[in-house]
């Protein structure tokens, strides 16, 4: 793409409301605009990127068999009493409103409900059985506060999956598979190294859940990481019961904060017993399936990568995720000669596929290279009347800053 | 995709409530379920054949210069007072809801205002024009009655681009262009033959806008058609006056039932100048940014579809919005020779890129040529004793009921 058309452009300050790192550098980079506290729109650079880490979440999804399918935001209080969870009460985040008729009608914070009631047509009988549904689907939450930017926003965009399972050991079997695809997630977006599977509360059906927390000092949770097994504990069942069960000894594990990138919980029977999804097991036996859901924000996800791959300059793309592969500045000279030698270096490449943002502006070195750093794509090509001269392209990383020569023919 | 693991199930009657033939068909084929009136959700073939339209809508916008963005569904009380849309009582179809501050918040219907008010970030001058910016996104409209299916949902996914140009002369330039590109959207889709680029009234900026009305007993609206011309005037303008306008006679006009399936509208500065959108001009003038919209609802095409594309016995789709490109249905004998003939083909089909769905279930054929024909898929490959006796595979086209034998291995 050529960045004279990008309709976006960079600014050198953030709104002075804006206090999340993500959202100051993702606000000026143009990628995306506050449209009120903790709600984001996402601008080409921005969706560009969102994008890419659907693509990789969805990727790891349909290995595991998902299918996926795409619910509703309204929802139909009748499921929801029917779990209690309607009630403000009980959950304190829901946005309700109400139709012409006066019934209230409520935007899903989540989606256990509806897609347990959608499944009873669905699951019969064993044989319907196991599943895995999920979706990349818009949650509303009702936040308090709201100034962590995309890193937890009042409407954001969440992968929820729900495995449906005839009992427990194949549950077991399933989660254990969720739980070696979400670690390949986070390593395929950059964010392997930092980011750790924790075990965290685990609720009536399991004496544990599994968040994916990556260290951040920007996080909100805390947790105590081994650094040589690769694993946490959440703060919140830290103690000395937990070490034993894990076979750990409390002085090896750091405190450190962390954000929570994702997370598999094992539901049981919670939500299959009052909504009435049963089967019939193979001696006609009528049962409810055992359930587990698993929730990755890729929003949060591009935040957290923000909040965790930046400098003083701006942001630093790991490649999977970057809006595009190569940012090729060209600083034009007067005989046109680079405009030139740029033009086709940007056809050549798009013509192998290669995703190029082509800055072909007409403004000053300085600026373009300070926008460069800004955006954050992992490799740079610059074409100028120097570059030329001394035998090509310069080619500068933009996470080390290591700069190599390379002839434009041989890219 | 083995129909074995394929979660959804075709069920023989629709829901007693659901009077709509669109949702009826969709939701007996497991295309679609209904969550409430007026909100439903796609399953995954359904989801398939939305996102088939999705690309097409996709494609010829990319191909119009426009830039993809996704906007908030939460909207700021502010933006819409601004332009006196925020009132019940100049739009009766808000669904509104409140932050925990006290503060109301909206659903967007549409996205003029927060568009317009972001695009006051990008642009200043007549060099950052013109711009086509466009999303697909989740609307909410607080329907009194939604009784037509996913024709007219609560809510529903919407395309909708806005241009912004710098003069009216540029902006009628575009306005054409993207006539041009919504034929061939409804073309490709399959709609082409009954839906007609019609003249609707068009506020205070232009004479007319273009409302494209696909020819259908469900449809809303009235329409009167020019079949020689391959045009019509909708109801509410159909007068001498716009009949002289366009040099047409009345009686050459034949009136028909229609489903509006897209409309391309002037906005003009409607929205740029309460919201303060301007630019410099070449002279260093101060002007607001001259705008149109175009909205096509995916959801809504594809409702439209399916009640100009079907029989009695289930769905016809065209082949370029089919979740699948063939249905494989293997009638299984008792060696196994047709299952191993059937489970080469379905690999031979899907290393080729061919979508392929393959009734591998264990069930009468009775059951899976009814299901085939619910589901609507163009082409159906029948693999069986029978067939492979006589020479390979049974094809038979969904549409015309033709059927030809064809060697396997020409496949």
């Amino acid at each position: 793409m050529k960045q004279s058309h990008l309709f976006t452009h960079t600014r050198r300050e953030a709104p002075k409301d804006e206090v999340a790192k993500n959202a100051q550098l993702l606000i000026r980079a143009g990628y995306i605009h506050k449209e009120m506290a903790g709600a984001y729109s996402y601008l080409p650079l921005g969706l560009r990127t969102l994008n890419m880490i659907v693509g990789i979440i969805r990727e790891e999804m349909n290995a595991l068999g998902g299918q996926e399918v795409h619910l509703t935001a309204l929802q139909d209080k009748k499921l929801w009493a029917a779990t209690d969870r309607w009630d403000d009460a009980r959950v304190d985040n829901w946005f309700k409103t109400e139709l012409k008729n006066g019934n209230e009608v409520g935007l899903g914070f989540t989606h256990e409900e509806p897609l347990t009631n959608l499944m009873k047509d669905h699951v019969r009988s064993f044989r319907d059985l196991p599943q895995a549904v999920y979706q990349f689907q818009t949650k509303f939450r009702n936040e308090e506060r709201a100034k962590s930017g995309i890193l937890r926003g009042r409407e954001f965009l969440m992968k929820d999956l729900y495995s449906f399972n005839a009992d427990e050991k194949s549950h077991a079997e399933f989660y254990e598979r969720a739980k070696l695809a979400y670690a390949r997630i986070f390593e395929r977006v950059g964010l392997g190294r930092e980011t750790y599977a924790t075990f965290a509360s685990g609720g009536s059906f399991s004496k544990y859940s599994h968040e994916f927390q990556t260290v951040c000092e920007a996080g909100e949770d805390t947790i105590y990481v081994h650094e040589a097994k690769k694993l946490a504990i959440n703060k919140e069942v830290f103690n000395d019961e937990v070490l034993a069960n894990l076979g750990l000894k409390r002085d090896e594990l750091v405190e450190k904060k962390a954000i929570e990138v994702g997370n598999i919980f094992t539901l049981g029977t919670r939500f299959s017993e009052p909504l009435n999804l049963v089967f019939k097991d193979v001696e006609g036996k009528s049962r409810p399936v055992f359930m587990g859901s698993y929730g990755i924000g890729p929003g949060r996800v591009m935040g957290t990568i923000v909040e965790t791959h930046a400098d003083e300059k701006g942001i630093v793309w790991p490649e999977a995720v970057s809006p595009f592969a190569v940012h090729l500045v060209a600083l034009f000279d007067e005989k046109g000669t680079v405009e030139k030698e740029a033009d086709d270096l940007y056809k050549k490449l798009t013509a192998k596929g290669i995703e190029v943002l082509y800055d072909d502006r007409d403004c000053a070195a300085g600026e373009k290279f300070n926008d460069s750093d800004l955006i954050g794509i992992p490799k740079r090509y610059v074409i100028s009347e120097k570059s030329l001269k001394a035998g090509g392209v310069e080619i500068k990383e933009r996470l080390t800053g290591r700069v190599v020569m390379q002839d434009i023919s041989s890219l």
